[in-house]
């Protein structure tokens, strides 16, 4: 299992091609909320996203021999563009195995970073069986979006930065997806802030990772219905292992909540996240006695927005 | 004329109660523009907007025996905000003559800093009379949007501070609207960086600073049509005496270009700008080889959008 001396290592390896990304708070917010929230930026991380601090270690970790064969992975959001310009920064060839389907945005930005593109049948068994494929045919390390030891140690960074900047909490949210931000970020609570309670929030159309949660057993994402496009996937036994031991709770919300609590954050900070990263205000602004006058750290995991349709 | 001392004196006198608003920039928006732009983030400062640094030199300059009476404007926008603020952080009264169509969103904001509104018919004549009433009913000073001394000194704090962060600049891009920030700007620019050309944006539907800048005199605004809502008014005779003295050159800029230059930053920087803030990235993108690889400071102007259709 993943620990905290693999997430100091990743940090060490990779700090100098990540952003130290800035801890941002409003008033506004903190009055309607009732309590402190300190936001840790990762919108304004590389790509946009935490996910480049996975990626980044993924990457960097490997031996020279690995690295030469490339890397590849299944995804069309955050991790594909993560990966796609850890492997360009580092030199080496990156394959994306993405649906047919993708949005044209997210497939020129991975394109734009360097990558080579794969399509395949929207499917979850298509995506793997090309992948396998890339990986057979070319010899490339296959790095998984989050159920990865490197890529979880790499997300690890992100709350240990932020207790660096800021000492301490009485809470720690991270969104939930498949679970690499989430598990990292508990080791990471854990270890420098034993005290801190490690919340995860998650979007009510799917709460996978509560029902797993609860039941003690990883119970399969099936038809997800969100806005919050990057929670999408189910959690991996890497990943869900962590979260047993160091998570203490999951907060499920409704899609409504997650879209005011966005608003709130584009109109009081002036800054851009995506949904999948207003699910911590959200699960705050649903639980105001719980977190009535706590000291909170939350994860803001990214700012992709497609703007084709707003801009019109 | 307002000079450089009347804008340090006001720096003086507000620092306390305004943002030092950070300075940001993006690589890849340098590499689209082909130069460095350092753009001051004024959608960072209180009200979202540089207002409240003019908004707060004429408050807090009053006489105690002038402020017990409070301060009276006419505005629905920002400098409503502004006015409202910085009369509530002194204990004043505030009272807003706002036009009877004003969006709720504004009205909102401005009772929220505690201001009394009074509605007029949404002209011209009405705001005048509407505004004159309250002066001589309850004897509040009036503070001008933009044509007053204290503040354009205000406004001028904006770029003293740019230039205080980032030493040096080949030129200097502030929108224009009535005249109030390019005003002081092009008086902190040219007092601090001498070299530097001071230059104003603006939008072709409502070009009045273009045309009163060429001209030699003041041609006002008629039946303007931008989506730049913040840049809709007239010159002033006081901010026009010194854009004729300081500015080197009006740039105007279509509105589908202005729309184009707010997704990129909304994209690229994942922070929020409103419509009247892009027309400098706009005239940019406009005009790269004039701008090729030279070193600009961009004014973001703020940051208020309404975002109730945005989030349906």
């Amino acid at each position: 299992m993943v620990n905290f001396n693999d997430i100091q290592t990743a940090h060490n390896l990779i700090k100098e091609q990540i952003h130290r990304t800035p801890v941002l708070s409003s008033k506004s917010i903190n009055e309607i909320a009732g309590c402190e929230i300190l936001f840790k930026c990762e919108n304004f991380q590389k790509v946009g996203a935490f996910k480049f601090r996975g990626a980044s270690n993924a990457v960097l970790a490997l031996t020279d021999q690995q690295a030469e064969k490339g890397v590849a992975t299944h995804s069309s959001g955050n991790h594909a563009q993560a990966l796609a310009l850890a492997a360009r920064m580092r030199g080496i060839p990156a394959t994306i195995v993405m649906p047919s389907n993708a949005p044209q945005v997210k497939i020129d930005a991975v394109r734009g970073y360097g990558a080579e593109i794969v399509f395949c049948e929207p499917t979850l068994e298509a995506r793997e069986t090309t992948l396998n494929k890339v990986v057979e045919t070319k010899g490339s390390v296959f790095i998984h979006p989050y159920n990865n030891d490197y890529v979880i140690a790499g997300q690890g960074t992100a709350i240990k930065e932020l207790i660096e900047q800021k000492s301490w909490f009485d809470f720690i949210i991270t969104p939930v997806g498949g679970g690499g931000l989430l598990s990292g970020s508990a080791i990471s609570a854990k270890t420098l802030c034993p005290d801190c309670e490690v919340i995860a929030a998650e979007p009510k159309g799917a709460d996978d990772a509560y029902r797993s949660f609860k039941a003690g057993y990883i119970i399969p994402q099936t038809g997800p219905n969100t806005i919050c496009d990057g929670l999408l996937t189910s959690l991996g036994d890497k990943t869900f292992e962590i979260i047993q031991k160091y998570v203490d709770d999951i907060i499920t919300v409704d899609d409504d909540l997650i879209k005011e609590a966005m608003k709130l954050t584009w109109e009081r900070m002036k800054m851009v996240i995506e949904p999948s990263s207003a699910v911590c205000l959200a699960a705050i602004l649903d639980n105001k006695k719980r977190f009535f006058g706590k000291r909170i750290g939350v994860i803001i995991s990214g700012g992709n927005v497609d703007f084709s349709r707003k801009f019109g």
